[in-house]
């Protein structure tokens, strides 16, 4: 069996010219990276009517297990299937983040027949945006910490500087830091930090944004401190949002990248699915729905986290409305969900199976409560046995009234896919989304998030401390009272305990923590540890990439 | 009068394909970063065969004042003169910091009608280079980190660890931190800091590296920390040098813009002129060198710091050899260096101007030293008068034997610039070439930075500490004896004194500090204040950049 890599090395890419010309993108509309990337022109898009009927498909996924769901592959594979049988598709995928890159994972662009190319490109620098990020966030950072220093004009509390550095590495060292140590000239001695960029509000807001003029607007508004009496200063105060805007200009331009079957993918933003919303960017998105009559794209983690986040915070604010979800499950991950150990999952396991069903149970019931139609697409792996297959689709027709799809996109590419995407046409031809967001803009903060736990965690209660709820009080006063919640939670379970699989009932929400996102416009909600930079492993994937003597770089996925 | 930025959206670009294809770049050897930046690829350049009779001119520059030199500017004036006189020329300049550009200085790409476009990119983000080289020096420097916290295998002395991480920002708030505080799992509390990118050593071995083998072999050998008993511990030793190349690979293709005049330039590379050696990337300049018959480049600060580290590290190291060197001077500087005030520069004194030729004289002289042919170009502005020029012609010619052309290209561009380049090709065919660096390898390392001190600083004696003695016998020891000396010094004087101007002598030359670039392959002397991480000033140039309603940028030079 060939390797991710040596499917995506085979590959024979098209001119991204072509690709963006089957897509209805003029040449002179692409600022080209190469042959094979390109950015699509922010007045071109401005420009594109609005399309009749454009379909948007959710691809999201049980919750994460270590034995692997493919939600990415399936992104690729129903678009490329979709393309397939005559319709007209374009996927909208995430960037990569360089630290899981060097750290655990190697590259993440797909797998299999179901790839995005050119892999090593996107996998590394790509197109520059996350750098350019980096450089939006720091240069902020710097203009606080700048006017503190010459003489502090906006009465800024060194103790109360609330926004972060960032850099797109895995560096655990940097993540509490005393800055502004040695000589005066060094600046006032503070505690300080670094987060991984993709935890970057300046990401999330650049995700969010539906324009550049959106884009200033929310970067004006990001509260960076607080004075002692605790009046927020923002971004605005600093005068940042020229300089910021200005650093994102190009990387507010959609990419486009192809599949290895040749169809057009946007792959643009990249925000943490735990401290921010998990999709790649409503620029993006809404240009796909612009271009295609099928839009698919996915969300992070699972559907508990992603698809939620993607309804209560995309889609609420670009103004957007799926037409259908997908979710992904493998035979492999429910029977870990079922119990069995992850050395186990070659062996038939009909039991485990049905045990672990309970997850994905859970997943097609919560996403009906958002309104839309609901399609399971079962990712086949060589060891599932036709039992447990012919289990898991029956009992999801017979339990949840909804059809369960085997795909072999992995194996077979678009071939593969073909019946998820003819399930995907006929449950949009034949059931209408009726989509709402789980709760109103006008329901009180700590509501929203009781709704959030009650719904779709399916926990008994809600903890929070005075502290917290003083807290999400006066931000209600100050205006922020609209705003969705964010949950950062694992994402290993519905509830906040990593190791209760399957579909747990009878718990507690913890909150530990909430954070104010005025630019991105919500608030973060965190229960249980929230790793906003992680660390590199003992022996870190860098230890084995390099470039070889051609010149081709070996080790990434 | 036009303002650069006018003048240069007044430009027509060329597509950057057709510049290539004058410059002998077929199409197929580029990567396009948009309509007008491409960067060439490197199995092309490999192939490319040397060129006979290829001549490198090196401009340079007397101490720089605030009254402004216009080094970037005449190298641009005179590549674009070049061509207008029918020889074929390519310029080599160095890419902007962001740094500088949200900092103090707006942007760096010429200026008038003297200028590379397209000037907002190259000011910005451009094509990335800095971006991969922050990228790269922040992996080792978490790798290094992540060594000692998995069990630390190497047997690193937190207390010594010497590779310091970087951003492309002025940051003062990073100069010297405390990392790793917090948790035991944030690692060990140790001592760091932030130098800004262009003073990475990454940047130092990216610029002189031959090709991308040389990169890795040089990466390799950088010097990260020390254990207890002080043995190096490298970049090898932590497994770094295959990820930081496949990280850099893409940066390492040089750049190619254009000139507002169409000429074809290359911008690759910018190490600082201080701590590293100030001149673009080698690759760049040999590239260069391969498609015309005049490369015109230039190095950081005058050419006590500029020209030495061009013709003792760079060409060392890359086995060039200039024909010609440019001093660039003003009247207006000149002045300054005779004791005038900024203020009233526009006042004629031919009394000030004749005593600020020595700062002039001095720079030709030790030019001189080299054995490669000298012209003075009198970059003219338009408060200069008759009776100064006059004066500064005569003087340079009767006390130094050497030619002194006026120069208007920032005013008219390459027509501006004609008489130097005629001067220029003039010299080269009259004069050859006899280039020797200043120090063989083999002289002791003390005895290099006395030669460069007594002969291009004229300095009386150099003031060293036992232990600063003790470090460079026991580099040489170690095998590092052979290594040029890379001097860390203020450009505004001579002398280690930045207020004096002019010309001194009898100083002494004050080591503070000594450090190995091994993989750069040069010792760092450092005499008198090195800034590595610039602070922002109190009203940072960030405050008056923003985009325009119809997206263009304002507020960049």
């Amino acid at each position: 069996m060939p390797s991710d890599i040596e499917i995506a090395r085979a590959a024979k890419l098209k001119p991204i010219v072509e690709i963006a010309a089957k897509a209805g993108v003029p040449e002179d509309a692409l600022h080209l990276h190469g042959k094979h990337i390109a950015k699509i022109d922010d007045r071109f898009i401005a420009e594109l009517p609005k399309r009749q009927n454009a379909k948007l498909v959710l691809v999201t996924a049980i919750s994460p297990t270590p034995a692997g769901e493919g939600k990415t592959t399936t992104t690729v594979g129903l678009g490329d299937a979709l393309n397939h049988i005559g319709e007209k598709a374009v996927m909208c995928l995430r960037e990569p983040s360089l630290g899981p890159v060097f750290g655990v994972k190697g590259g993440a662009a797909g797998g299999g027949h179901a790839q995005v190319v050119p892999m090593e490109q996107i996998n590394l620098h790509f197109t520059g945006d996350f750098h350019a990020i980096t450089s939006a966030n720091n240069l902020l950072a710097a203009l606080v910490d700048n006017s503190l220093y010459w003489g502090n004009p906006l009465n800024i509390d060194p103790r109360r500087i609330v926004f972060r550095r960032v850099l797109d590495m895995n560096d655990r060292t940097l993540r509490q830091i005393i800055s502004g140590v040695g000589a005066p000239t060094n600046g006032y001695t503070r505690e300080a930090g670094f987060d991984i960029t993709v935890a970057s509000e300046i990401m999330a807001v650049f995700c969010l944004a539906r324009d550049l003029k959106d884009l200033e607007e929310r970067i004006a508004r990001i509260v960076v401190a607080y004075t002692p009496d605790k009046k927020p200063i923002t971004a605005k105060d600093v005068d940042a949002q020229g300089s910021l805007c200005v650093l994102l200009r190009d990387a507010m331009r959609p990419n486009l990248v192809q599949s290895i079957d040749g169809s057009p993918v946007f792959i643009h933003g990249g925000p943490f699915a735990n401290i921010a919303h998990g999709c790649n960017s409503v620029i993006a998105t809404t240009t796909a729905m612009k271009l295609a009559d099928w839009t698919v794209t996915e969300a992070g983690f699972g559907a508990d986290l992603g698809a939620e986040k993607f309804m209560d915070i995309k889609c609420r604010f670009a103004g957007l409305a799926p037409d259908a979800v997908v979710i992904v499950a493998t035979v492999r991950a429910l029977k870990m969900h079922g119990g069995m150990a992850k050395t186990d999952l070659s062996t038939e396991n009909v039991e485990a199976l049905k045990t672990g069903l309970v997850n994905l149970g859970r997943h097609i019931e919560n996403v009906k409560k958002f309104g839309v139609p609901v399609v399971v697409a079962i990712n086949h792996f060589y060891a599932d046995t036709d039992a447990e297959i012919e289990t898991l689709q029956t009992a999801v027709k017979a339990d949840f009234g909804v059809d369960a799809v085997i795909c072999r996109h992995w194996a077979e590419g678009a071939k593969g896919a073909e019946g998820l995407a003819r399930a995907v046409v006929d449950l949009v031809g034949r059931q209408a989304s009726d989509f709402r967001p789980l709760y109103p803009d006008e329901m009180p903060l700590l509501q929203k998030v009781e709704t959030i736990a009650k719904e779709i965690y399916r926990a008994d209660k809600v903890q929070a401390s005075a502290a917290i709820k003083k807290q999400l009080k006066e931000w209600e006063e100050a205006g922020y009272g609209k705003f969705p919640v964010c949950i950062a939670k694992t994402q290993n379970s519905f509830s906040a305990d990593p190791t209760a699989y399957g579909a747990p009932t009878g718990h507690t929400l913890p909150i530990r923590e909430v954070r104010l996102s005025a630019g991105a416009g919500f608030i973060v909600v965190i229960c249980g540890d929230l790793m906003t930079m992680p660390g590199l492993p003992k022996v870190p994937a860098s230890a084995n990439i390099k470039l070889l003597e051609d010149g081709t770089i070996d080790g990434i996925a």
